[in-house]
């Protein structure tokens, strides 16, 4: 599949040291969790979509994170037990899932 | 910066095998091309932009290749010399870099 896609998700791998107050999505899960959305794709045969690995996506907090795009819709903390509905009912039939949206903003204390 | 943001920006820097025949982005530059996406970020004040890295985003033949969300812009073949001009016109003005923009869709031969 080559772009321009219908919908282009991006899964945070990132891993921060262990320990890190901020957590990372990596140790979360986050690479098992964009395997299951390749994976979820095939089987339900959504070739429009591409899921992508992706750097600090800045939602340690909220994560293991994702973001669809060019809808803009932020989904986080979800795993894998959650990805079958989101290609389902968002990716096929265009129904964002509302109880797994992130909720934004993320509200951070200043050093 | 936490999420949402103004404009996501996606640098693809994915690194193929020596002598892949597509070629990939990282041996054309991309690790350097988003380091200067950062740089010219701050640079010209943009803080509503995220610059992030992304696995491979299969348009190879065209990296190095970044997208910009949700405006769905894809630019490449771009080098660090290109970055002033997408930060200044598109990031700061809103006016894509018309001449930049990748040539899609990408025609492959089936196997």
């Amino acid at each position: 599949m080559a772009p321009p896609y219908q919908r282009h998700l991006f899964v945070c791998t990132n891993r921060r040291p262990d320990g890190s107050p901020k957590g990372c999505c990596a140790s979360k899960g986050s690479d098992d969790l964009r395997l299951a959305f390749k994976k979820e794709l095939d089987a339900q045969q959504v070739g429009s979509v591409r899921a992508n690995t992706a750097g600090c996506l800045d939602a340690c907090e909220r994560g293991p994170a994702v973001v669809v795009y060019p809808d803009n819709v932020w989904y986080g903390p979800i795993t894998a037990h959650d990805v079958k509905e989101i290609v389902s009912s968002h990716f096929k039939a265009g129904v964002v899932v509302e109880r797994l949206v992130m909720k934004l903003p993320i509200e951070r204390k200043k050093p």
